[in-house]
């Protein structure tokens, strides 16, 4: 029986993992759902996806596209899902827990469920019923839009079962894609959703003014603050200088891909949060981040220095120049 | 008694470390030394440094510079050496252990003693008698061009004596420099010549054609091979993501300025290293650090796929497209 994987997501990252899927050499089905009817009729007729890496030639049959979710996870035992976590709760509205009962739920989302708090196993899990051993999570540095260039990437696949993460992970790894796993799925969720908000604080940062020498500092510290929230979050011996966790936080905060980075790069020039975001017309993920890590960390009660500067500037409309400022007595 | 301070070396970070001990506030003494008579001519002049970092303004009196090394040594009871590495040696060559008897020996070198194979701190212990008890190491990420334009900076001022440690540091702080001490000078000198090495190899790697995904992997896997190294070397409790250490190999990997990925980048894009070292006329000091660490590591045989790779391709001339195909099989 040859496997079957579903995609929930029509963005880059999902029509990124849609081609490591096609171009793996395991014989599979692939299914693919998004919300937009006309980015569907335009795949099925043209082979690409219309808003994101249009250059990717996508090989899968015409009627495994749709806009129907649960006719889509209806046939597949791997669900992934590939939207913005802002936007998790209203994709899964129409689907039952019922519907995801026995399939693996993959998580490619790299972000917390906003009002709920929740990184996405543990939202599966509390209100999905869907149990850990059937949860993995999509990890590592990998920029989509590299991934259509078939630029060498590693990602991590994380479960606590790691015979289920090893096995998923052998459907992904093609000539440009090289795979770890890792038990790790707190760690590797919070980790992901961490650097996102230190991408903002890059972006910040080279807005107001600092230059590399700061930057350099910045992530250093960033590491740091990332380790010790997960270190209290998730006690387990881990090495934070892997891949996962220190590499995904490079790749944003250095990147000039990063949707984050640009979003807090307008913030230290000037713009408001709201012109920004309108100005962009794409979701920074590491806005809802730090606000939900706010939340969250108030159980855990963290030092979190970097964090707090970030939601102080966006939330509590503080003065970028100022609260940077402040920040740079507490980095070292 | 107002300190006296010596600096030995008339490049970008010599220029940038005397704009330090100018700006900060403490009173002193500073004394300059520099082999090019040309260019003390027109220091004394002209008030700037004609070929590094000339925007700085040098404000220190015509008398205190010379090209006469031990006369400028004489004055000072603290001297900073900052000539490339691989010139140490010839720089110190007319100057005897008994004229440095009793100075604090400061180095800024970050670079390890061809030939000795040596880093700076026990070149300057075996070969000329000087405890480590009066030997300080400058270190961190800072590029020079960043001090020009007085873009915030953190230092890491490293002694076995903390105490001597803590007194330089307050000679250098500024407003637009903060330090921190660390007992740590082996760990750090060592850092400070590896990251060099990452450098080369980030280089490398960009000219044969890896992108951010890829550089983010090499970066995170370069601070582990850091870790390995400095851990079997000098086996003390210390945090590697510190920006001593993951901070300056951030700085160096990432940034433009850096002449290691300069040359790098020009081997991999199939430069001979000759033809690269006559293009950039500048000394990138990582093309002299893997040879070193290349027989150190032959006492310690620590595992450094990265730094093996970058001394196959310049000193073995193994194709850098092959070498790093070989290396992406041993990261993770």
């Amino acid at each position: 029986m040859i496997p079957k994987v579903a995609m929930i997501g029509g963005g880059s990252w999902a029509t990124a993992i849609i081609k490591m899927l096609s171009d793996n050499f395991t014989a599979k089905e692939i299914y693919w759902w998004m919300r937009n009817q006309e980015s569907i009729t335009h795949l099925q007729k043209y082979k690409h996806n219309p808003n994101y890496l249009s250059s990717v030639e996508i090989r899968i049959p015409e009627g495994n596209i749709s806009d129907n979710i649960s006719a889509i996870i209806e046939k597949a035992e791997y669900i992934i899902l590939n939207v913005p976590a802002a936007f998790l709760k209203e994709t899964l509205e129409g689907v039952s827990a019922e519907e995801l009962k026995g399939k693996k739920i993959v998580s490619a989302i790299k972000g917390i469920v906003p009002d709920e708090n929740l990184i996405i196993g543990e939202f599966l899990n509390q209100n999905y019923n869907i149990p850990y051993e059937d949860i993995v999570v999509i990890s590592g540095p990998c920029h989509a839009e590299e991934v259509a260039l078939e630029k060498l990437s590693y990602l991590t696949i994380a479960s606590t079962n790691l015979e289920l993460a090893t096995t998923f992970a052998r459907l992904l790894s093609t000539r440009y894609i090289k795979t770890n796993v890792s038990d790790d799925i707190f760690g590797t969720e919070y980790a992901a959703v961490l650097k996102n908000i230190y991408a903002v604080a890059s972006g910040i940062c080279h807005g107001v003014g600092y230059g590399d020498n700061f930057q350099a500092v910045l992530i250093s510290n960033a590491i740091r603050e990332i380790k010790r929230f997960v270190d209290a979050v998730h006690p387990i011996s881990r090495d934070i200088i892997e891949s996962a966790y220190l590499g995904d936080l490079l790749v944003t905060a250095y990147s000039q891909f990063s949707r984050n980075r640009t979003f807090g790069n307008m913030i230290g020039k000037g713009y408001t949060v709201k012109s920004a975001q309108l100005e962009m017309n794409m979701v920074a993920e590491g806005y809802y981040a730090v606000n939900s890590m706010h939340h969250v960390n108030k159980k855990y009660k963290v030092d979190m220095p970097i964090s707090r500067a970030v939601y102080a500037i966006l939330y509590e409309k503080h003065s970028p120049h100022i609260e940077m400022r402040l920040l740079t007595e507490q980095l070292s």
